[in-house]
């Protein structure tokens, strides 16, 4: 025993037995949590003021989704189904700890508006914790130069840029201009990577001939769009010797491009999500409307790319695994069933939810059915997000000093999902009917416990922001050369 | 509460304040031992019996050398000059808490008889803990279906096979029934990949021509021999499905073969050397017959090799950084230096020392100059080891319940190898002169100081024998078809 | 002189007004032919003593079948089905006017004896021309220092070798010991690449466990086992900086490994058959035993690797096109009906007919589909082999001072294969019903009609020995390092 | 009818005895012309007119240069060297008999213009035949729809695009379209491809810093940019399924890209130049100004990427050899040699001579030395460029019916190239100094001599204009399912 008690309870909780799993590591051991932190592991801790006993069971850190849009304006019609309130109870309810959802610069605004409009959707709101990712949509000089590097000293050391959606995309030419600058802030720089003008002159081609379904969504936007553009952007950041994280990777062609990257040393990092591992193109074609439900970009594949994604997520292509959580309702006017004589593809909203069945999925089909193992599972839902967007050691593993974000996990049952028992704000999930075979029991939040025996216990307002760190994998190498000597 | 001290001591031991680091993460934290185990680790932990004050000091598991030689008969006129006296201990002394060196089948002789004697040889000797991989020269039915099986169950879990060396080698149906049994019972197989016929072809050219210098040893075993066994051992290994695991790969070649297998799915694992990152094919024409001391095989290559294989420890191509100590004095009849007419290459006792330095150059190199970071050191040097060959979790990590067996790091330093100040009993070090930066301050051993300021404080006998685990990476995965569905 | 006028018939034979092509041109051109040689081309030729008009229609040079078994004892109970009479009989009618077949050491004999029977079995039988390629299957010293020197200077300029069947495999170091005395007397070495012990180890294996119908043959010889042969292959070879040619590539696995060697600068060059274009390992399972009429060694693949060879023979990774005929009838004690309770697919006699349909299949399949040009179809079935095998410029093209070997095609056509229509002795085809669009119309040889208006016109004894010249693609490049520099 | 006897002298000119080679041939044969035109080829032909013995050489078609900019407006300061006379001249007596310059559209001008001006410059001064590229600068819907498919069936089969140059450059929307017309009307799109943002963000980065000299010229223009362009042309063609190639390719990794593609069974071809084989990045820094000299984009590499460039003539990978001559003189005003405080290195008109030197310089080096066989040559410098820009069979090899454009070939001799015996209008060569070992003894053009012992016999306006065919390998593969099964 760990102290010398009886006496007063040294710790606010305990969590005892549990098959505690890492990154890289797996022991038994007591968890003792003060003050929201985790203070000791011990083999046998002295009392708690609230304890639980997970023996049998896998405790593991809480996840982070660094990858999901709430509350986020789209600039046109639509309006997404989930606030800060109602996605982040789902995600708590999935086993999520931690969202790192985007602040999306307007073109034409500031990223400084765009950060303090996002503060007052998620303020009083979130119920788990929160960091933001920058959008850079409009990459003037004033932006690059002057409010990054601002804001990257006040804890938003990430931005995302996009190479389509005419709305964000930003030419060879501002990317560069956005990678200079990260490459010298030692901030981290995501790409979504597909070829807006390939897409662009496909979708005048498919609409122009009558090609309306929504599975023409998929047809629209061909997997050597998404590796030309992968390969592109690898360049650029090759070209400038800095990291470039490429996300929502969705098959066998841009994986390839990433893998073929690291192989040669470059530091490129890759996200992948659950519609590229339990969703195809052939989803994209249900009855009626329905592929409308299905709709994301880039769009799911085909079941060879579903295994280059599972292999990937094994020989380490991948490190984050995010929802890409991208709510829209069904049955509704500003949701996915777009009606009429409009209703074709390109005006559906894009995105799907997934911030809730995220990890219950991956746990299933992957640890459970030994695609992955359960390092690999945090690694790439907890520890390698925290890592890459700069909020480790605070997030991202169960270790002395890191907060007491923990899910203890129930295996083995047999649960179907259904829609209704999810807790987003959407009217469907493209998941229902989806046998798993794990879901958390508890979910705490730095000590407390926002998720148990399958009710939400947190409360709006509970989260808190999260400034980020530059990340380690962002920083100088000196031991080895770039291929830019002419770089400063 | 963990420790609300003065009381009795809780623990045997505790270290203080460390920046401790395992192969996922980092912390500050005590670590309190009782009876040789981690049993805390905790912001604060009451009293030990002994303490250490590691503040400002990375604190990391001990090292493990899964692949080095001691007092191994050679089965000619050389004779190893490490036993396992010499040998643990000049590990311990640089920072290696357990060995995993090989008990080798002799042609015509039964595994069981290697094994009894190697536990003869390391009984009462070791000083630091060990394991054997078993090396199987003699594929028999018998030694194959019969002992293989026995052995595991008794804790002999991986086993080495080579393809090259008459006196060892085996045919390709005798690596596929080996590798057979190693699929059916969870074994690891490693595989010393050089194409034997290659070798002795080229051998046999050289001589008759007169290249009998030491450095014509490199030019004898050329890449291309090693890439086509490496090829070819992956390929046996993905035709019955089952992992395999390449020893000291020594460059760009064999290591883009390796790579390409991971990356089309396959459980193919691969280890290295300092001798791959730190000599080339340069250093075996030394003046005189010098080069002999850097004679190894396979030899070391070119700056590209080396730029390759540091790209490999980074990207993840490899799991396991090993010294493959082979310990024979240059000055010495039965060591390097032959002589006379007969004093061509193909005489000279292959291998080199290297227990000793393997942690502090890799350190120096890798982690101080930013080439791999702190965590990829633990994994290649003590994690990814002890779970390949099924000594996790007792070994290989800093975690609760694990043996403490851990090492406390002085960085900044500036010291040069001489190898007056190793302690193994080798003549010579092939890396007299190099500088390095960092080197153990103290090694523990289950929670002992065997190495401390300097001096070696470990005695003959207190190294254990530890019985192996099958791993887990080689057992069956459920959620992947094979390329052999024949297989039963 | 060319033409003399009204006078006397200046040309034995004129063929008037076709549309000739090369392996890289095409031509409108009268052909003037005396003496057995083409002895002008040009716009409009004076008289010949006969005429062919050839207008609208391609007249291609002979085809050459650089790989097929005539007459071949087999050291068992089967017997090949062709001798010299009824193979080049049958090679006529499908516009081949040349054949390599194969000179078999057998272990223990001599080359020597080999050729001498060999040259009796042909002489007097032969309808066509054919040089003969040796197959080393016993590299003693005498054969590979002694023999092979000798009869490269007499015209045997090309050596198989087998990696795979007991009789006939050769070990590492024997094949370096021939490919080094190919690369010293610069002559042509072709291997059959299948790794023999896997075959062994899983027809062992699968007979154990009762799978003894045709369609495991195809399990049997898996295509991982061609692939690691090929990678040994070109690595033995590249080890001696010297060509090799692999024969009969199956699929994608063997393809792209011959590819990346091509492409880093290798002299590999590659032959295909039409099994691996036509068939698949489903026609090996074919109804009752008659899956047997398909296994030949390696087998068919899938539609996989039938695309992987088409793309293949398009972008110049193949340079050879033959039929690998090896015959053997089905419904016969000394053919593949093999029956009784010894029925395994082991014993089935290995290959397949195909010296008639080969050009017809793929003219139709390759040339009048598109997915070859007619420069490609010239270059893969007469000029490559013609070059590779030393037999040009008498042999593979229409020029001037070449043998008049000339196929005038019909195209357009509609035929259904039908082995009642063929001129083998074999009781079947593979191809039986299959629909060809092309088929010769005349082949003459050396400017005689062998084949005219679906009529066999030639005669036993017709055919010439033709020995081969040392091929200009074995020779030394001096511009070029090879990566052996200790060769002399 | 060739041959009527001894009376009138059938043939214009015969040449005799020469070893004859093509793409895929050699022979020995007369080589009869009357008309301008081959009529014959024959063992012997009756008298000619005109008789060259060509005993002992070889006899090659005249060279095709694909890629020259003549007398071409640059929109700038500087004005070209060379008009269509100087130019053709030049070519002539280096062994090229048909040039395929540029017409290029102006931003806001049309093609037809271009066209026009274009013939104007080349009409009357032209002394060998030349065929036009156009230059789609301007994609407007009228330039893409309307005057393209007009200009094809003109005979203006082949276009040039630009994805660099702010002058040129198209983006990936116009390129899209460019290739979709390409695709429904069977004409050939040619690619420069670099990067042109990577360029411009490093050319500001440069000259902000001082670093102006022109070898920072090669520093502009990375390996990575022509990389980065060369994947993206090559995917967007491969989007459409349609051919494109891609010219200059200056090392290892673009050609690596365009391997890969047509590795995949993609329609990717590839030009290189003699200034990727025979300067590197130092030739940019020789003394004083001197690098200007050779200052070309994209920019000579290195030692690696000239061993790569050889490696892709030898494999296949590359289809065309060109000079991409680009004439500016060095000490001239409108030259090289720019002064003052503007000389800096972006300011330096690009691009060098090479029309005269292109086939000495590959005859020497290339077929000499062994690096490529001499139907690599014919292929790569004639018969290769003839069949992808529709010249075929009138241009491209030795065959009846062909236009009489034959080199004869001085083999053996030591020439050192010096600017002052070279023929065009530029003051230097990049390759003064340089020996070379072949040099063409007579040039004919359409039968008549134009370059003959040394001096150049030809006259302005003795060529002709070519019009071009569609090239038959742009035309649709029934046979081969593209990867856009959406295309109509």
């Amino acid at each position: 025993m760990t102290g010398t008690g009886p006496g007063p309870a040294a710790f606010d909780m305990v969590i005892r037995n549990g098959r505690i799993a890492t990154a890289s590591d797996t022991f038994h051991a007591d968890i003792g949590i003060r003050g929201g932190k985790i203070v000791a592991l011990a083999q046998r801790l002295g009392p708690g003021l609230d304890e639980i006993d997970a023996a049998g069971r896998w405790v593991l850190p809480g996840g982070i989704d660094a990858h999901c849009h709430l509350d986020q304006p789209t600039g046109d019609a639509s309006v997404m189904a989930d606030d800060f309130l109602t996605g982040t109870r789902s995600a708590a309810c999935g086993g999520t700890t931690t969202v790192i959802p985007f602040a999306a610069q307007q073109k034409g605004g500031t990223l400084e508006d765009a950060v303090a409009d996002y503060h007052r959707r998620a303020s009083g709101k979130a119920c788990i914790d929160y960091a933001f990712h920058l959008i850079v949509a409009d990459a003037t000089p004033h932006t690059v130069q002057k409010e990054l590097p601002d804001l990257i000293r006040r804890g938003y050391t990430s931005f995302k840029i996009y190479m389509t959606y005419e709305s964000l995309k930003l030419d060879d030419r501002q990317i560069l201009d956005v990678l200079a600058l990260a490459r010298s802030e030692g901030a981290m720089t995501m790409v979504h990577a597909e070829n807006s003008d390939c897409i662009a002159w496909l979708t005048d081609y498919l609409l122009e001939r009558g090609m309306k379904a929504p599975r023409y969504h998929g047809t629209s936007r061909p997997a050597v769009a998404e590796r030309e553009a992968t390969h592109r952007a690898i360049s650029l950041a090759e070209f400038l010797d800095t990291p470039v994280l490429i996300v929502h990777v969705s098959g066998a062609e841009a994986a390839d491009q990433i893998r073929q990257a690291q192989t040669r040393g470059l530091r490129v990092y890759a996200e992948t999500c659950p519609q590229y591992l339990f969703l195809t193109a052939a989803d994209l074609d249900r009855h009626g409307f329905e592929g409308a439900k299905c709709i994301c970009s880039p769009p799911p594949r085909d079941a060879g790319s579903q295994q280059a994604i599972w292999d990937g997520l094994d020989n380490g292509t991948f490190q984050v695994f995010s929802s890409d959580h991208a709510p829209f309702r069904y049955e509704d006017a500003q949701g996915k069933k777009v009606a009429g004589e409009e209703a074709d593809f390109s005006r559906i909203p894009n995105g799907i939810p997934g911030l809730e069945t995220r990890l219950p999925l991956l746990f299933s089909e992957g640890v459970l059915k030994g695609r992955i193992d359960i390092h690999k599972f945090v690694a790439l839902t907890s520890t390698g997000p925290a890592r890459i967007y700069g909020l480790y050691p605070r997030k991202g593993s169960i270790s002395v000093g890191a907060d007491a974000d923990i899910v203890i996990w129930d295996t083995g049952l047999r649960r179907t999902i259904h829609n209704d028992a999810l807790h987003h704000n959407v009217d469907y999930t493209p998941y229902e009917g989806r046998r798993v075979t794990a879901w958390p029991a508890v979910t705490l939040l730095r000590g407390k416990r926002v998720f148990d025996n399958g009710a939400f216990l947190g409360q709006a307002g509970d989260g808190q922001f999260l400034p980020c760190e530059k990340p380690a994998l962002a920083q100088p190498r000196p031991g080895r050369a770039g291929r830019s000597p002419w770089l400063e």
